[in-house]
């Protein structure tokens, strides 16, 4: 097989894998379900992943460097002082659900946030991953937090990894609410609150 | 039958669905395992419910009424100031979470927000369900909101709408987090700034 099949291939899997996943449920989706809408065989499947565990795995990290390059890099660019582009922040991870939900007629949610409630009783890899996945996401949002406050426009007595943590927990929320709703409006009308959220220190 | 066995039979696959639906996920429970669980045949399971899907919905009903007593008519009980009964919420809710970890080993989160964010684009009743309980939730927080803005200690520019929905966002979303970490002190770090949440009229 010539390199670059292997490599269509391989991504093919994962690029099925994260949509229907996505769209519906880890539990929801099995190997044949992926094989299928990839358009390959088992045997090309066990090839590249041991099981749907694994390239859930990638899924995931896949699923991260999507979300860094679309949501967080170009909101979080340096051009607007920091609390701004926590709006930012908020408008476009808006655009982005109400992108899929013209797409494929929902909204999907995060999906780690999806994959946490769904699997972190039930499968520690996949629930270790997401937590690694979440304090990426929690020092990004800290980092903003502290270059605000080195700049005076953040008071000295909050707590920024606190108030990060709370900024995601938020975000999972609301996203919820609006895959809940089917509507991305809700993130609309709530996620810009975020960017007001502040934890002082005890 | 005897009224009361069939009573018991009924209450028993209803404990059990809950039981296991909380502790794991919706697709990975079959009637299998709930009639396993509750020690009954199928045949009985089929007497009472016509399906999973809606012993699920009659699991949902329970989970809000026992979540209503055990939670909010306490937390919200009129011997307190208002916002003050919201950071009650999040003591209570807190200790509730921490007893399910300690009999389970397991943070389970909010069985609601579980589902919601496992079934929303799969299962339109279940869904909609679920809006319905997280409506009631908003109202019983609007609700008390609005006591306090009555009473002057909540600034009349505050949307008690929207922020009862900003609330239970991050109500949801702080459960997420802690579920996936499985760690109940999360929800005892980050949930009473809930308390402080508000959004003004736009």
């Amino acid at each position: 097989m010539p390199m670059q099949a292997t490599t269509d291939t391989q991504q093919r899997i994962l690029d099925s894998a994260r949509e229907l996943i996505f769209a519906r449920s880890y539990a929801d989706v099995g190997v044949a379900d992926i094989c299928e809408h990839a358009g390959v065989k088992k045997g090309s499947f066990y090839h590249f992943y041991p099981s749907k565990q694994a390239l859930t795995l990638a899924v995931l990290d896949a699923q991260f460097i999507d979300i860094k390059e679309k949501l967080i890099d170009e909101a979080f660019s340096e051009d607007l002082p920091p609390l701004e582009r926590l709006e930012r922040f908020a408008e476009l991870a808006y655009q982005f659900q109400k992108r899929i939900n013209l797409e494929t007629g929902h909204v999907l949610g995060c999906l780690f946030g999806n994959l946490a409630n769904e699997l972190s009783t039930q499968d520690e890899p996949i629930s270790e991953r997401i937590q690694q996945t979440f304090r990426k996401l929690q020092m990004l949002l800290s980092g903003v937090l502290q270059t605000a406050q080195q700049r005076g426009e953040l008071a000295v007595e909050v707590d920024v990894v606190a108030t990060a943590q709370a900024m995601l927990a938020y975000f999972e929320g609301v996203l919820l609410l609006a895959k809940n709703q089917n509507d991305p409006e809700v993130i609309r009308q709530l996620l810009p609150a975020m960017a007001q959220m502040r934890i002082k220190r005890s």
